[in-house]
């Protein structure tokens, strides 16, 4: 295992490549940009020049400073290595908002040791806030500004807010039934936010985000944050969230089983 | 009607009263706040005392400075004026995203002047974003920067981007399936936004906003700056939208017209 020394440098180097990779970010943000569709099947899942260049950039950075350790990208895919350290990027995390001109996508960067997430990091360069979340905690870096980040106590579903980024994430209509099973019985629900709605719990304005369809890389970065915050991710099941899925976040452990048991009974047919 | 010179000491005074208002937005944002619902039978509709503090220090300016105008705003309601000019107010458009720690609400204020909507501002103080229409164009102030605004070209609903607050607007059945009629032609639609969806259609980033259930003051202060940008807005009859209700705004007068249509075609029972 890591010790505490050669953990800090790296979370020092993930911070100095994410906060260089929202300079690209920024550099084609609210600019003509061409747009590509990954998808196919009427289906529409674009990808940009800042997508390839942003991941190509923080790939190149790794594999100069951490030659032996394995990488998962959204765009390049994955690279085994022989350490027993693996990076999740998602270069933009939101690039339907990005190509809106919304500014709620993020990069994404973390790090798994084996099956643990050390740390993770959300950087929205357009309102320079950073997310990091780590075993020394999880906090919020806005300009010189360091804030500490604590879940809220809500206790209950009538008292919660939840997130969710769009109805169309849930791939069948017995999902999207359990969604709104949990949604109906709290106070208030709203769609959008990708990866800025998990960072929101992390930070105590929201209570649970709610989604499915997502990677590895979706959610990876997200969980040291919303864990070392007081939170708790898991996917549908109550599994580890680490290969994506269909997951759910919450501000903490009683609202995380309210809302997972209603996701586990059978949906009306 | 009014000379150029009064309208422009109008606009003036608006930004400053606008700006100022931002000021205490920002000390109730992201802080624990005390919220109201003043909707009943099950419904939630958020009010907070930053809505209440910034109406009321926006209405006083006004009172003060124009003692003759009418005042419509949404938490104190209308006051009669002798003049022919009416101010509109919408404190916090997205008091939902404002107790969430979303950053996409806005503070709205506009001008009418007997029928004609004179000028529009939507202050978005978290960005530091002011979104300003007139009849001397539209433009986005950022800091130092300000940005002349065009609508985009987009003349094919299957090139279009369209955003709406959330499926919970339309009053029916049947106004949701006129909406999701748009939607699935359109090559992405995004839910969230509130009026920082507008003045991202100004800005030339996204298509079209189609929505219901708005009131006069959540639409009077974004039309100058859509017009002013090149786009098209009315209600779902084509009418004037200064009253409220469902509303379109599109980046064009074609694109207005395909989706316009779509929406006036009787749903399917």
């Amino acid at each position: 295992m890591a010790d505490k020394t050669e953990l800090q440098d790296m979370l020092t180097f993930a911070r100095q490549t994410i906060t260089a990779a929202g300079a690209i970010a920024l550099q084609y943000f609210r600019v003509p940009l061409n747009v590509e569709n990954k998808a196919g099947g009427g289906r529409f899942d674009p990808v940009t020049r800042a997508d390839r260049e942003i991941e190509s950039y923080i790939r190149e950075r790794i594999s100069t400073t951490y030659p032996e350790h394995a990488l998962v990208g959204e765009e390049a895919g994955m690279r085994t290595g022989r350490d027993n350290y693996r990076w999740f990027i998602d270069p933009i995390d939101g690039t339907k908002a990005y190509i809106s001109g919304m500014p709620l996508w993020g990069i994404l960067l973390g790090l798994m040791e084996a099956d643990a997430c050390r740390f993770g990091l959300m950087y929205q360069p357009y309102l320079q806030e950073l997310y990091v979340g780590s075993e020394q905690g999880a906090y919020l870096c806005k300009g010189a500004n360091t804030h500490a980040m604590t879940t809220r106590a809500t206790r209950n579903l009538p008292d919660a807010i939840l997130y969710c980024t769009h109805p169309a994430m849930f791939q069948s209509e017995q999902d999207l039934q359990l969604f709104d099973r949990v949604a109906e019985r709290c106070k208030l629900m709203r769609y959008g936010g990708d990866c800025y709605a998990y960072c929101l719990l992390a930070h105590g304005f929201i209570d649970l985000v709610i989604e499915a369809d997502l990677k590895s890389h979706d959610i990876v970065p997200l969980i040291p944050i919303i864990e070392a915050a007081g939170g708790k991710v898991t996917d549908w099941q109550g599994n580890s969230a680490i290969n994506g899925g269909r997951v759910i976040a919450a501000a903490n452990a009683s609202l995380h089983e309210q809302a997972l048991n209603l996701l586990q009974q059978p949906a009306r047919s």
